[in-house]
C-alpha cells in the first residue's frame, strides 16, 4: 500500500515538473543536491560572488525549519525565496512552483535552487530542473556514490568538496571516481575547496556553458 | 491529501513500534542515526569491539541498496541483519520488526540498528526503540541541530564526532551545544574521534547504564 501511494506521489510530482519546465522557460535551473554539511550554501555563497556581475542570479532555499541559509544567501541583494518544508525530507515540484511564481523568471538567467540536505529523496524528486548537481564532501567518505546511486546516476555534475581536509581523511579518491564513472558516464567531477575559492574554475565554466546550452535551444 | 496519507502511515508505523517493543522484551534497543558519512558505521565497529566480550551484541544495518556496512559488521562474529530499503530514505518499525524475527532476541542484551544516513525521516519513524542517538560529525556544521531539530530533540544521547578535525572546520561547539540544548535538556552531549578510539569511555557507560536500567525494568 505504501509503495502504491509513492508511485502516485511521484506521478503527480512528475506531471508538475513537466509544466515547470514550461514555467522556466530559458532560465538555467540547477538543483543542487547534498548531505547536510556538504557545503551547499558555501558554493551558493562563492558561486554567486563569482558570478553576480556576469548573470541575473536567483536562488530557492530549501530547508526543514530555519531561514539560516537564505539569511547567508540575501546579503548579496539577489531574489531568494525560503521554502520551510515544516519536517519534509526533500522538495517537490508543486512547492518549487510555487515559491518560482514569486520570482520574475524573465529578468533571471540562472535559478539555483539549494535542496533539503539529504542524499535520499531529493534524488527522487524531479523539480523541472536542467540539472540535478551531486555535491559530496570528502569528508563523508568514498563509499557514498555507491550507497546512494540515484542522486549520482542524476546528476549532471558531481563537485567533491572539502578537498582541504583530504589528508585527515581515509577518502580513497579513485575509488570514489570509479564508483561514479559505474553509475554516470558523463557527469564530470570537480574537485574543489569552496571556503577557499579553490578549484572553482571549471565549475563555473560548466554553468556557463549549461546557460549557453539553454539560451541556444 | 500527501499530508493525510504520511499521517497515515505514522499512525501505523507507530501501532507496529508499539509491538516491536513488546517482541525486543529485555533486550536493549538503540537507533543509531546521522547523516551519510558521520561514522555510524565506524563507531559500531569501535564499541563493539570495545564491548563483545561483557555483552550480547546484535546489529541491524539499515541501507538503501548496498550491504557494505553489514559487511563491516560481520567481521566480528555477531548476529547481524542487513536491510535494504530499496530507495527509501528510513527504517521503518514494520521492515525492523521483520528483520528482528530473524534474531534470537532472548539471547541478545543489545541490539544495534543502525538507520539509512539522513537527519530527516528516521528522526519520525519510531522502531520500537529505548533511545534514538543522534551523530553528528563536527564537520556538518555546528548549525545543523537548529536545522534539523526533531532528531536532536528525540535523541537519548548526542554523539559529536570527527572531533580531531575541529581545527579545521569553523564549526562552533557552544553554539551547537546550545542549540542542542534547547531542544533537549536531557541528552548527553559526548564529543569523540572515532576512528582513533578517543572519547569513547563515557559513551560506553551511557550503553551500559541503558542496559542496566532495562533489565531492572
Amino acid at each position: 500500500m505504501k509503495v502504491y501511494m509513492e508511485q502516485d506521489i511521484l506521478q503527480e510530482n512528475d506531471d508538475q515538473a513537466d509544466e515547470n519546465r514550461l514555467l522556466f522557460g530559458n532560465t538555467l535551473v540547477v538543483n543542487i543536491i547534498g548531505s547536510p554539511g556538504c557545503g551547499k550554501t558555501t558554493l551558493l555563497e562563492k558561486t554567486i560572488e563569482a558570478l553576480k556581475d556576469e548573470y541575473r542570479l536567483a536562488v530557492i532555499e530549501g530547508d526543514i525549519y530555519t531561514t539560516k541559509d537564505s539569511e547567508r544567501i540575501e546579503k548579496f541583494g539577489i531574489p531568494s525565496i525560503q521554502i520551510n518544508t515544516a519536517g519534509g525530507c526533500h522538495l517537490s515540484a508543486e512547492i518549487t512552483s510555487k515559491a518560482a511564481s514569486d520570482l520574475d523568471l524573465d529578468d533571471i538567467d540562472i535559478l539555483f535552487i539549494e535542496n533539503v540536505g539529504n542524499l535520499v529523496c531529493p534524488a527522487e524528486f524531479d523539480l523541472g530542473e536542467d540539472s540535478k548537481v551531486a555535491v559530496l564532501s570528502v569528508v563523508e567518505g568514498d563509499d557514498k556514490p555507491a550507497k546512494y546511486p540515484l542522486l549520482f546516476s542524476e546528476a549532471g555534475a558531481v563537485l567533491l568538496t572539502k578537498t582541504d581536509l583530504l589528508p585527515y581523511t581515509n577518502f580513497d579518491k579513485a575509488s570514489a571516481e570509479k564508483d561514479i564513472r559505474a553509475l554516470n558516464g558523463d557527469a564530470p567531477i570537480y574537485e574543489m575547496n569552496v571556503l577557499k575559492g579553490e578549484g572553482m574554475d571549471k565549475w563555473l565554466d560548466w554553468l556557463r556553458v549549461q546557460h549557453k546550452a539553454k539560451t541556444i535551444k
